[in-house]
């Protein structure tokens, strides 16, 4: 929610919704720049992310943002109350700036819900075990939003700034269409392969509980927005093969040939790259002729540094080679599917090969085929892939 | 507390006392301007002061600010946390924007001050029967520490921008000196009568309850505010005859000429003042030479118009004479010393006589007499009596 503006618009959304006879509960994230303006004050103050007075700061904008759209909702003639974590209480484990939900007590929604009053929940944060604050860190709001949902067995609506899921970027490829529905494990690969709509623990908690999701946006009229709804994947009763094509700019790949033989010197690299804070993505490891082992895999970018000097550093790699390559893009086709269907690898490496797009890595998971290509050929891999997969059709 | 590097400053003293050896715990008002952002964002969604959401959403400023405050103490080397009203808990009466504290828990206070963490109390607010925020209103932030020190049995400073209270406005007579201690009941005199140092509710709260108060000035370093010492009367033991000359620009005088005898129409009269929202401040009843009632009494120059609107529609002042006069000003002289003494008054009138001052009004308590004078003759009327007693003198 960005300005009062926007939270009035916010607030006429989840009205039109209670006038169709829904009970509605809403939770609330902190309005734009507010977290920004709380956590600059604090960090001026010699406070860092992850103290607990810091996540008190920060509590504090939601805290605000929740009573303003009880008022927006009062104003638009419903009843309403804010709702803050204490009150219900929303528990979590206390991890400063990173805190997990470990469980809500719903009676004093279902008391709001039964009286008629839309309860407006304070997101992204909830009380530890020693009775304070602390916040769930990045998607902290949808993550409440989907544990509230579960809580008092709703379906959650996420509103955000574009209209659902869409079957690749629509700024890539212009015939992308949005994504009617798709699977929980469909929409974690997709963000998890480069896709910005949802963050994953949202999801991830979804998905343990069987939480009904929909993407939805907020600049939308309530009704205008189709949006796209994230469902278990036992209630997609006719699923596409592949349900959208996720890329992630900026990717690097790192190199190691002629490793001892075994598990000892991989175990040692991809400690030593946790050690370095360097986000390993995929791997791929091959025999080499002389038998030693090569190992590839990628990070991103900015991890580069951190990643190279770790491996210089390491002792026991016994003369392998280390090289690097940069100016690197991951595409993936993500689809539940894909599961034991050889002709998508098929159809990916037919297409790359029509395309003259060399895969410089490939990795695959249940629902997902992920290739690592040349920077300035990603766009031309999404679209001829979405294309080859029948996504531009309705 | 203004911006971040006022907090800083106010860290610094407040860890001055801690390294002084003393436990200390530190009561938090919003950042500057912070309350009045959060306000115009409520209103502008249509709420206003005085209902639970707005509340909600003010509080917010405090729970910020004591979330920084202790950073800055953390930063100053020293254990600190934030505790919010509803961690002890502060309970209040729960009336939306002007709660009345109906108890403190202080076990959490005590449990870190035992273990040397300065606990950092956001002010301004409590957790109401319905186990909702409610804020105290005007001064709310200083009742909260004078009703904090009370609960864990301490004393009470009180950091503004002046170093304490003044024998009069060092405005208006430059040979004004700091007062070093006084009784609770001046300094609410002294504030009723317009001195605008304390709000008057902390000050009845420490009272009541026997606590110390002291007002300081947060922009000199720690020790070189001298401040005032607010003290239960039989704390003082040496006393002056007054103690300080207050004054109120803007007031106005209405008379009642003629009404009929008896209490009656004094009655309506008043409850027609309440009715209209006009505070009465001095009132002088006489009895006419027909054996009739005059009536004359001040009010606030702004809460003049309702005022006379409310009399003129008043039945039953039997055809009495209703006028007033504006351009007048309150000089009030208070001490406790004042009781029993008859040369206070004689003192009075004879510098007002040796001025050329008329008393257009003059109204007694115990501890005080105040004068209505004509507003150009204020200043030197404040000047002449604060001399006539001895003020200016050590």
């Amino acid at each position: 929610m960005g300005s009062p503006e926007a939270i009035a618009r916010s607030a006429k959304i989840a009205a039109g919704e209670a006038r169709a006879g829904r009970q509605v509960a809403v939770v609330v994230s902190a309005m734009s720049g507010e977290t920004d303006r709380l956590l600059g004050v604090a960090q001026n103050l010699g406070g860092g992310l992850g103290e607990p007075e810091t996540d008190a700061a920060l509590a504090a904008g939601e805290q605000a943002a929740a009573a303003f759209m009880a008022l927006a909702l009062k104003s638009e003639g419903l009843k309403a109350r804010a709702v803050l974590a204490w009150q219900l209480p929303i528990q979590v484990d206390g991890a400063p700036g990173a805190s997990k939900i470990t469980g809500i007590d719903p009676a004093l929604l279902e008391a709001c819900l039964a009286e008629g009053v839309i309860p407006v929940v304070a997101g992204y944060q909830g009380v530890g075990p020693d009775g304070r604050l602390a916040t769930l860190g990045r998607g902290g709001t949808d993550l409440s939003a989907a544990a509230i949902a579960a809580a008092i067995g709703a379906e959650c609506d996420i509103y955000t700034d574009v209209d659902g899921v869409f079957t690749t970027d629509p700024r890539v490829a212009d015939d992308a269409r949005r994504v009617a529905r798709i699977s929980h494990e469909e929409m974690l690969e997709l963000a998890a392969q480069g896709a910005k709509v949802l963050q994953t623990r949202s999801v991830e908690y979804a998905k343990a509980k069987g939480v009904t999701l929909r993407v939805k946006s907020s600049f939308l009229p309530a009704g205008a927005s189709g949006g796209t709804e994230v469902v278990p994947v036992g209630a997609l009763a006719e699923r596409r093969v592949v349900s959208g094509v996720a890329y992630a700019r900026d990717q690097a790949r790192l190199s190691l040939h002629g490793l001892p033989d075994g598990a000892a010197a991989p175990a040692a690299v991809f400690a030593a790259m946790a050690g370095a804070d360097a986000h390993v993505d995929m791997i791929v490891q091959s025999r080499a002729r002389d038998g030693g082992v090569n190992l590839e895999f990628s990070v991103e970018r900015r991890d580069l540094g951190r990643a190279t000097a770790a491996l210089e550093a390491l002792d026991g790699l016994d003369g392998a080679r280390i090289a690097h390559e940069t100016d690197l893009a991951k595409v993936s086709v993500v689809g539940t599917g894909l599961r034991g269907r050889a002709d998508v690898a098929r159809t990916l490496y037919a297409v790359l090969q029509g395309e003259g797009i060399a895969a410089r890595m490939v990795a695959t998971s249940e629902i997902k085929i992920s290739v690592l290509v040349d920077s300035e050929l990603l766009e031309r891999a999404v679209r001829a892939l979405h294309n080859a997969y029948g996504l531009h059709q309705a």
